[in-house]
């Protein structure tokens, strides 16, 4: 079987497919798209020309959100979404509605009047959630730490927002850079 | 255990959830929403106030997308997702990109110019990829059938779309009109 990944470092949903990939310990090949210059074969993996695109022989799949539920379904070994169906419809509920989260990372990063007080809101809101568990999904880390924590990651380094401010999450992101795959990514967002 | 929806007859993506609970027999009450004057609780429920919310024990479930998910999960039988995790993915990304079929409708419904070409052409699209196959899915019924459904009986039905000039589409439409999950929501928007 043929994997190939297309990736870009600064792209976020991007982030999401390469931690969850090092989580499961997949080999593949990655092609790196350099976004400010897309080449035209990229539309006919993805419509949209957006990455990531994973390709499993020669079927390109995009979407994050849905890649990630593919690579929990092929590769299951460590299970990443929880056992119960009502506790992975919380996960999948978290990861569907992103944008609370994403919109206002993206209001501040163009510089939008109140994007801060915004995120800040939203940001309680999480620390708030992670005062009562340790991770997103719960009990156990999974996919909805995965794949929220990119933005979380480059809102603290790469706009400068103080998450010390928010304990629990601040707890939380800790926890989770104890782990290679997120140190790795943390390391990606460092670089850029 | 309790199993209530939150429903409302003319909203499309509370079809998806009335549909797939018909096909898997699921009993359950289900409590009707007035969009127009929506109860205050609703909120509590849903922050959006939108419908549909599946509340199993108490514990509210928003967004159509994410209940189809569980409601596969909770009442596996009969299987409505095709067993390969790619295959999986495939329907996945169709109910996600469901706004490549949502927004067209919704700009003819508001009456923009340009809406009735776009959506056209979208409806076009369709038509080619089910004359490759007789389901959305694939060669079985399932998920991406029941997520669509809605806004090309409601095209058909309540915005006068003429479905006839798409062949393969008309035919997979009539193919679920002869199930009586689709047959009983084709009532439902005649009745709008």
């Amino acid at each position: 079987m043929s994997l190939v990944l297309y990736d870009a470092p600064r792209c976020p949903y991007c982030a999401r497919v390469r931690i969850l990939l090092a989580e499961k310990g997949v080999e593949l090949e990655v092609v790196e798209i350099d976004l400010s210059d897309r080449p035209a074969w990229l539309y006919e993996k993805n419509p949209t020309g957006r990455v990531p695109v994973l390709e499993e022989d020669g079927r390109p799949l995009p979407e994050s959100a849905v890649i990630m539920e593919f690579l929990e379904e092929r590769y299951p070994d460590p299970a990443l979404l929880p056992p119960d169906p009502a506790d992975r419809a919380a996960v999948r509920l978290l990861i569907f509605r992103d944008d609370d989260l994403t919109d206002p990372y993206y209001a501040l990063r163009r510089g939008e009047d109140g994007a801060a007080e915004e995120l800040d809101t939203v940001l309680g809101r999480f620390d708030t959630m992670l005062a009562g568990r340790p991770y997103l999904g719960g009990a156990e880390y999974g996919l909805a730490d995965i794949a929220l924590v990119p933005w979380f990651l480059r809102a603290r380094d790469m706009l400068g927002v103080d998450l010390d401010r928010f304990p629990s999450l601040s707890d939380w992101l800790a926890r989770l850079e104890e782990r290679p795959a997120i140190a790795a990514e943390a390391g990606i967002v460092a670089a850029l």
